[in-house]
């Protein structure tokens, strides 16, 4: 402190278990045994609040006697989100995290134990709602999916470079707000490209429904594609 | 798993040592000597994107030469929002957690010793963006501030509880877009009130600056009372 005579001090704290080998090794056991009973899985994650759980209910609607979807819901403490599925008619099991920030694979190892796999094509594992600490964590997964909302700022892909690294797919969702924020979509796509070049958008908005049929076309042929 | 013979093998995990209490040893030293100098302190936190960083711009705009403030930026990768905050012309300090999803008292310790204390009389500590973490680490703050977008969906604070029971103030920003999401004001500040009821809450909109007044208001008096 420039102050001067003020000083306090300062730890020292480190970390020197890798907490995250054994979780890969769990998400690579999930992978293939979800490979060899042919089922695909997606990892949804967003900020809180960016619609992670309207988008699985509108394409849950639609995709209605196309596809037999599994949904695992990650949630801090209620069931809500999961209770919003089930009313959809798909398979859903809830995990709470009891205060946790992310979804591990020992978590969706456990929801696993509590689906009938043998009637599924496509598992969808939403995470936390959480920019930041569900990009570290495999699950199992084959494809991750960022969610964004249009109202939370064109900042967040230089801010949040990671989750935009690690994902697939970004959907970009609440397009309806777009003449009542001040977003730059053209910004914001050039940005999570220069992250990552291969990543997939689509723009959407699960309130009007624009958007939304090409985006269940691809979950089709990418459940499809097994 | 229903499935059948398809078994894998759970993990026991156990993170013994309680990584928060050399934390919250560092926060009390921190607040001690920030009340020797007569400095009150605020800790903001919210989901990437509610607008903390907006709501910091247009409070030090309404307060100047009524109030020496200094800004602690915390930010997983970028300058951005340090370079916003500078520009309004207060003492402004950047933390880069290279990754880490929240801040913790020894990097607010280390920021603390690069601005001039003897000039201020409010501290402000902008937190990464996430309405999960931060909430369990206290950075040597007075009050704790929780900054929540009506555009997040008014599910929130049921999802997020832990964030509303340790905070003192709720700022409902973006209320210029009510009228355009699904979003039960009164529903959220019965269940804000309900875990915490001493929540003092400012309902405004940092686009149209309604309600600026009265939280800057608030500001200018938790300063003052030192």
């Amino acid at each position: 402190m420039s102050g001067g005579e003020v000083r306090l001090f300062m730890p020292q704290v480190t970390i020197a278990q890798n907490i995250l080998a054994p979780n890969e090794t769990i998400a690579t056991e999930i992978q293939n045994t979800l490979a060899t009973l042919q089922i695909r899985t997606l990892n949804i994650m967003s900020s809180p609040g960016a619609g992670k759980t309207t988008l699985l209910e509108r394409s849950i609607q639609r995709l209605r006697g196309k596809l037999n979807l599994g949904v695992i819901e990650g949630d801090i403490e209620t069931s809500a989100d999961a209770e919003r599925i089930e009313a959809t008619g798909a398979q859903t099991v809830q995990i709470n995290t009891r205060g946790a920030c992310h979804l591990e694979a020992h978590m969706v190892l456990d929801a696993l134990n509590k689906l009938d796999l043998t009637r599924l094509d496509l598992m969808i594992i939403e995470n936390i709602g959480n920019l930041v600490c569900p990009a570290a964590w495999k699950l199992g997964e084959d494809l991750r999916v960022v969610v964004m909302s249009v109202a939370e700022g064109d900042d967040k892909p230089a801010k949040y470079p990671q989750m935009f690294a690690t994902s697939e797919v970004l959907v970009l969702n609440k397009l309806d707000l777009l003449p009542y924020v001040d977003y730059d979509l053209d910004k914001v796509k050039r940005q999570v490209l220069a992250i990552n070049p291969h990543l997939h958008i689509f723009e959407l908005s699960c309130r009007t429904g624009a958007g939304l049929d090409a985006w269940c076309e691809w979950l089709l042929e990418f459940a499809r594609g097994k």
